[in-house]
């Protein structure tokens, strides 16, 4: 009682992908405490010896079983963690595989660290970071109609953290472009985006939190007041409202929520998973 | 025979947990070709029967059921699509929530869209991403020392979206650092990382793949070169070697695993999940 139960993510490759699906989990148990370890790269019996001793340490210490989301795909290694620890453990590769190849009617390769298409992946995020760092914040209007989206919005509404997102993530070359006090007295668009309306996509915000995050950045500023934000953030949705711009409240959403909204209202293409 | 069969990635919320675990499945099936569609954000019932039908009309044009990868939390809208479907439906959510609240001995919340502390994460998030961008590519040394991993290597190993991708996932304040022809003729570090050692991770690269990369931002250029890619990850590799610099070659990595290796060799902290 009290104490917090360890949870292990426990896997032959990375351990990202046990960590997001357990995580996505322990949320519905927001209430309890975890301690959370990750035990990345398994793929000696050393390494497994190593992950072994680490739970079945948890479990003397502790007076509850630990949790082990795992993913070793090697039978023989899945097989003996299991059987050497007292933990519960939950295994998706396991769970679902079965199923997958009676339906596929196929044998699954069943090797680790199999990450195809790297080389793909690997060029097309690279190319679609240096496209968002490149226009991020309206740096540069260059080449801006290659872009697959542009986001647009006050200042520190989330635009910047959105667009890396969706190209690390999904390959997307995402600019960003801020609305500044000039575009609305001027009431309208910057010249540049005249022609690209199609393609933006506008960000807004709680001027309350947006209030909060600017005074991190420049405390005590008229550009932090919360009178100024108020007035920016009314303005910008004037502005988007007027010219018919899709528009998302970032204020209690995570990046990957919004960045999600965008893809399904702009209807983007994924260029990989 | 031949045709690709569907995918379907449905969830109540962004669909990003489903699509991972799912596509780590069916990277075990590569040779096989599928076709993949998001289903996100459900949570009317008209927005489910649209899942539905949508699911159903792949059922007819094709010749094999589809795979559904599902995640609604709901039980009564959960049971709705399983029902009205002929799919393989595999869902982790369903397979992990009861042993988990077993082993707890709590009920869930059982409630969709539960991104804990997205106050935290995003601010530390942010920051983080400041952060790596200001000291992208050795832009200032300024306050560089506040940085939790400073990645160094040449030009276009991999350094910049690493960077991102520690600050994004993991809210790690990275640093990047190039090592450029000018530290090889020195035979040393530049002077600002020299008390910052402890926190220098070098990233390497096959220069094969390197002149590849450089091709396609600069073709044909002496930077480019194979023969000059040689010659900077030598020298390059020879620097870190002298100053003890941990070293990764990225070649035939993903930004993922180049990330995740960096947190276990380096002991980093992840800063949410």
């Amino acid at each position: 009682m009290g104490s917090r139960r360890s949870v292990f993510f426990v896997s032959d490759r990375t351990g990202i992908t046990v960590e997001i699906l357990g995580n996505s989990l322990l949320t519905q148990f927001e209430e309890l405490p975890f301690r959370r370890i990750t035990i990345p790269f398994i793929q000696s019996r050393e390494e497994l010896q190593n992950a072994i001793d680490q739970i079945n340490r948890a479990v003397e210490k502790e007076q509850q079983r630990p949790i082990v989301f795992l993913s070793i795909v090697d039978d023989a290694m899945n097989r003996e963690l299991r059987e050497k620890t007292h933990a519960l453990t939950l295994d998706f590769f396991q769970a679902f595989i079965s199923p997958l190849e009676k339906e596929l009617d196929i044998k699954s390769a069943h090797a680790a660290g199999r990450s195809h298409s790297v080389n793909y992946d690997y060029f097309r995020r690279m190319e679609a970071i240096n496209f968002s760092q490149l226009h991020d914040d309206g740096a540069t209007t260059r080449d801006l109609s290659e872009a697959e989206v542009i986001l647009v919005g006050v200042s520190r509404c989330g635009k910047t953290p959105t667009s890396l997102y969706l190209a690390l993530q999904f390959g997307i070359r995402a600019a960003n472009f801020p609305l500044t006090p000039d575009d609305f007295s001027n009431h309208k668009l910057p010249d540049s985006l005249h022609s690209l309306k199609p393609k933006l996509f506008g960000l807004t915000i709680d001027p309350q939190r947006l209030s909060r995050i600017r005074q991190e950045r420049r405390a005590g500023s008229h550009y932090a007041s919360l009178e100024n934000c108020r007035q920016e953030v009314r303005n910008a949705e004037t502005l988007m409202e007027r010219e018919k711009i899709p528009m998302l409240d970032t204020s209690a959403k995570s990046i990957e929520e919004i960045a999600a909204t965008i893809i399904h209202r702009a209807k983007l293409n994924r260029h990989f998973y």
